[in-house]
């Protein structure tokens, strides 16, 4: 019995480090394989008072890529699936869309015929959906979608849909004196009315594409009247353009997923000083989806090919990620 | 003598306590007058818990303007010297300009003939010397600029013609939660590399006019070219727009000089609950410049019209401010 008891003991201790390893775990969504490694060691270098990489906490920005890196993005953008359930909202206050392309495919349920027409078809649905109102009145718009619309292959809501590890790196970064931000192809207003909730990132605080408003006072009442004309697209050579104009910094560190980042990725990791650039692989089409090079949304090949020589940090989602979504049990 | 004693003493708990209320005064600067009460009485009602009008802290977001709010303007902008000043040290590199307006007026010492021009005229040598380098180099240009060169009429680097009164209800409200952004007509680019340092303002705390940049990589080096073409006017009813692309919410409170302050003022105080719109008021020829209505640059006229009955306070410098520069000795 008293070697039964021994080892009841020892289990109980080793379950009771093993708890206390994992609550003193800054990231416990992250497997322990390289790149945990790599941001709890750059953390560490950079914050650390008296290291000879120490960087000031106000210098200390970091900058996020939102679609596919800090919410999924599969089957498409959730700001395409916006769009459309918008266009569908929409339809009663406009019988012609009913013969009218895009607008006709979209309300059949037809969005590769909707998409058909381009960039230009695009704009035209993006536009009807996006512009037209007030600022406030689509800040509402957003809210109410975001609170009510849910995803075609999880039935959770979008902003359920959003990384574990990635959350639990962004609260890391913040708890080191990290400011972060969000740098993303999406719409400004079209992410603010939930980032603060969602990923604790105010308002002020995300950078994205945008189309132009218009001061006006209606009634005495002043407003912001959104135009149907692109302001900017911050995307691509887009995103350290954005990130100047928002930021006024080079980022200490980024992370994005696709070919869309590699600008930001670039202009990050060739600053001076150490810099982490992350890319988020989808590799796991059993807890999430699994694309990179091959697919419409989200492509990844270009930042793939270089990551290694740059010295770019590459999360497998598969092998580095013990958990994806918050609403998961926790995998181990 | 006992008397005598007794009044001594006296006169000493007097001054020990005048002392105190001194420094526990958070705008020591400024005199026990309206505008003193107004801003005290605002930020305790917005910032104490529990009262009707708490405003949480991530929503207390408060915009200056710069030229002639936080910083002198007086002979005329501090850019539009930059500009002259940059001309001259660059004409050796542009022989041509000796015989080409508006270049040739500026090196003769003309401002009034470069101006002549008007407004096509003042963007020519704007470009001239805001474009055509990196962000970076940019960054050091004006960094030189702003620890070498003097006001013509106090011989301070411009950077100390900042207000005391406005540094210290900055910190202020800073102390009280509040993140505090400068919305300027001024070049954002012109601000940010001594705004942190001057008035506590981080880069990514600054809004301001802009010319386009271009992401180039040149000899594996990315930068970020500064393009000779405006991207957007930070100024009148730009700075509503400016605030909602940069802030993404609507200020609690506000503070400017002149009338292209008036819209920032009228959309910060159109919001709901208590906001404070604060307009300073130049009145002291003395210590400082005296202009409003009549002035070529930072005219107030419609925005003084119209204070009273809007509830924007005026800040009556000569009346209100015990101090101005922080190298005065202290008034009173």
């Amino acid at each position: 019995m008293k070697a039964r008891t021994l080892s009841l003991f020892s289990a109980l201790a080793l379950t009771v480090s093993s708890i206390a390893a994992r609550a003193s775990d800054p990231l416990p969504s992250w497997n322990d394989t390289v790149p945990k490694e790599a941001i709890i060691g750059f953390v560490e270098q950079v914050t650390k008072e008296g290291s000879p990489d120490f960087v000031p906490a106000p210098e200390r920005i970091a900058t996020f890529d939102n679609d596919g890196t800090l919410w999924a993005e599969q089957p498409m953008y959730f700001q395409a699936i916006f769009i459309f359930d918008r266009i569908k909202a929409l339809a009663p206050q406009h019988p012609e869309w009913k013969s009218k392309e895009p607008f006709a495919s979209v309300l059949r349920g037809d969005v590769k015929a909707a998409l058909a027409g381009g960039e230009k078809a695009l704009l035209e649905i993006a536009m009807a959906t996006h512009a037209g109102m007030t600022t406030e009145e689509f800040d509402t718009i957003v809210r109410d979608w975001t609170t009510t619309a849910r995803h075609p292959k999880t039935e959770r809501l979008y902003t359920e849909m959003v990384y574990q590890p990635m959350l639990e790196l962004l609260a890391y970064l913040r708890g080191h004196g990290f400011k972060t931000f969000i740098v993303s192809g999406g719409g400004i207003e079209f992410m603010r009315p939930w980032t603060e909730r969602v990923y604790g990132i105010p308002p002020e605080q995300v950078v994205g594409s945008s189309i132009k408003t218009k001061y006006e006072v209606r009634n005495g009442q002043p407003v912001l009247a959104r135009l149907p004309e692109l302001n900017f697209i911050d995307d691509k050579d887009g995103k350290p353009v954005g990130i100047q104009q928002h930021i006024g910094r080079r980022p200490l560190m980024a992370a994005g997923n696709s070919d869309g980042d590699f600008e930001m990725l670039e202009w990050t990791s060739a600053g001076d000083r150490p810099r982490l650039a992350l890319i988020v692989h989808h590799t796991d089409g059993a807890r999430e989806f699994e694309y990179d090079r091959e697919t419409h949304v989200g492509r990844l090949d270009k930042a793939l090919d270089v990551a290694e020589e740059r010295g770019w940090t590459v999360v497998d989602m598969k092998r580095d990620w013990r958990r994806v979504y918050p609403f998961e049990s926790n995998g181990k």
